[in-house]
């Protein structure tokens, strides 16, 4: 078994960087923030005796030597980066999690095979930057370095600029290293573990997920002396796109989720009628033909809406990943660790995109996942318990040297 | 005659400070801009032989002496402040209409009985700071000067303090000069003139306004991870809150509008359900009735849509005033003057709110009107031809020499 208080310390000493305003974390990709947790991260990973490996998306890989260092690593690891109200866990437990399995290994005195490899992705959570996931994704080679390195954040300001400018730029090229497997713990962000009082989610499945990033360009005008069949209304056309998301979401879910968290509006005055909205769409399901069917019933909708408005419309896609089936090898290990460590377990989907979902396309690759309470997470409330956190690193860590192999 | 290359000019000249982006103007109150604007309109002043006062909310006053000073003067002028995507008229054509009735009563040596006060009204837009027309609700006794200066712009900047950043705090106490009629030139920022082919509006009326701002409050969430069943989504509730204020305005035009232009969103991130949202609802009417009927079918639906998304809400009445009708010798003088010249006019209706509304509670009130170009204001777009402006002038002038006395 890891060492639960060690663990949990690492969790707090790292929430200590980059406060929220209620408990949680902005610690947001690419801002000083991320750059101080790194530094944290990496001064623990060289006291374990890591070796840092840093690519040029500014991916971490600490490695832990294997017996037959010419083996594939088994790679181990989340992303320490935070929405902007963002919890303490969400990604960090990952990480830690890896380390503590790397101090446990030392203290225990135990030599894996396989080389193991800590890591900490680059921008999984997507708010500064989109897409989710980008490090990751670009490691699996579905998004393009060149391209990603272009994102701009609010203020204009270019990822790859600003990982430059926070000194995590590396030199490796990204996506070269080989992965004998690869594992990720994280909070469920989801309601069903606590709700049926279970210890850990094997996951057997991802969600697939779409961005569409929608602007629409009405004109314009006096709020108060513009006639209301003379107006073209932007905000208004935002609005019913908005809820057009949540009814067909709710035609679907179970099997769907669908809102629009992100939404910009130009002026943006009292007393003047939205001349340009611009905002996210978020939909996400674990059947690829529900995620293509509101897709398509939601461009549908956003031309019928533009045309009784008489706005303009243009629709982006920001974001995409297919529904993710996760490796059978990994998830057995997975399930096997849980049931020989004596903890309640159900295999469950994941809600949430994760870099396991990435690095599945080109790794075996699975995900464990402990409760969080109330389901609640991107919230700086979000919680879990020393126990829970516990129970998940317990079953990473068996699963992780299982496969690196003693 | 007014001297229209003059006006235009000027007009011209005034709208290089705080150029926009597309051809109109960022000006708002109290801004550096809003200064540079002020001192230009001082210099014109001292150079028409107008003697400068300035009061506590930074409403300029610039006195041409009567035969008789101890007459009420006669006030002219309108707003030099703009909205953040304002156009080149909306304000200034009344405030330089006045400075060229001046400059023209100088060329012709003709003196008036009452003095002329030409007037810049501060913060008219209400863009940056809530409520619009704050100066001359202040001179009329209907806003509390001291609770103004504590409106916060969205940086959190005080009114008070921004007033006293520019320089423009005066040491006149507001509201107690004396006001034997006031007059006011303005665009029309509604199609009715130009489609009907006429040139100057006789305004008699003004509409009622309410603003609205309404805090939602739900929860932050995953948009991935959360259930829909378990969502409470205050941009879902901001979305449903617009519409609602959309048909209800449907349902009372054409004597009624209704918007919502301005919308704030937190956390404001693709993946998360926002927590919080807080947007103005504008609503307007030239029926006292209507708009306490919308006010009373707003307040109901936001209770009945909150409810159902199981989220809070908080309304706080940032504007208001009821309609106007403006007072009778003035808009006769404004009528008599359009006919004895040659223009053909029309009674209207003022869709949007002016500083003349609340100087009409005050004094002798009333407003001349000239089109714009396809009705459009509150856009940087906005246009008038110079002529338009001319004849708005000339009226204006006629009215103020009336009321005035030779
Ligand atoms: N796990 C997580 O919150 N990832 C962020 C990407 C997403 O929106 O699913
Ligand atoms: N005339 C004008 O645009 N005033 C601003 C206040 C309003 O919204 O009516």
């Amino acid at each position: 078994r890891i060492n639960s208080d060690r663990l949990w310390d690492s969790i707090m000493e790292m929430a200590k960087i980059g406060p929220g305003i209620a408990g949680g974390n902005n610690r947001q990709t690419l801002t000083d923030a991320d750059g101080e947790g790194r530094q944290l991260f990496k001064r623990w990973c060289e006291a374990a005796g890591l070796e840092m490996g840093l690519d040029e998306m500014g991916t971490m890989f600490a490695r832990r030597e294997g017996i037959e260092p010419d083996l594939p690593p088994v790679y181990v690891g989340s992303h320490l980066d935070t929405q902007p109200t963002g919890g303490k866990y969400d990604g960090v437990l990952g990480v830690l999690g890896g380390l503590e399995i790397v101090r446990s290994l030392n203290e225990l005195g135990i030599k894996t095979k396989h080389p193991i490899v800590v890591t900490n992705w680059t921008n999984e959570e997507g708010a500064r930057f989109a897409p989710a996931m980008m490090a990751s994704g670009v490691f699996a080679g579905v998004l393009d370095q060149a391209d990603v390195y272009e994102h701009v954040d609010k203020d204009g300001k270019k990822f790859g600029e600003e990982l430059e400018r926070i000194g995590w730029k590396g030199s490796e090229k990204v996506g070269e290293r080989k992965i004998h497997a690869f594992f990720e713990l994280h909070i469920e962000q989801g309601p069903i573990l606590e709700d049926e009082g279970i210890d850990i989610g094997v996951v057997t499945h991802g969600q697939g997920l779409k961005w569409l990033q929608v602007t629409l360009t009405g004109r314009e005008a006096h709020t108060g002396s513009t006639p209301m069949p003379k107006r073209r209304n932007a905000g208004l056309g935002m609005a019913r796109v908005i809820e057009l998301v949540h009814e067909i979401a709710m035609d679907y879910q179970p099997d769907a989720v669908g809102a629009v968290g992100h939404m910009e509006v130009y002026p943006n005055s009292r007393n003047i009628i939205a001349g340009r909205t611009m905002f996210t769409i978020d939909i996400r399901s674990p059947e690829k033909e529900v995620l293509d069917a509101m897709d398509g019933r939601i461009r549908e909708g956003i031309d019928t809406i533009c045309e009784a408005l008489d706005i303009q419309y243009q629709i982006e896609q920001v974001g995409h990943f297919d529904p993710v089936t996760f490796d059978p090898g990994c998830v057995k290990a997975v399930r096997d660790a849980a049931e020989r460590l004596g903890y309640t377990h159900r295999n469950i989907v994941s809600g949430a995109g994760h870099d396991a979902c990435w690095i599945n396309r080109v790794a075996p690759t699975a995900m464990v996942m402990c409760p969080c309470v109330d389901g609640l997470s991107h919230n700086e409330a979000e919680e879990i318990t020393k126990e829970w956190a516990a129970a998940g690193a317990d079953v990473l860590f068996h699963a992780v040297v299982e496969t690196a192999e003693i």
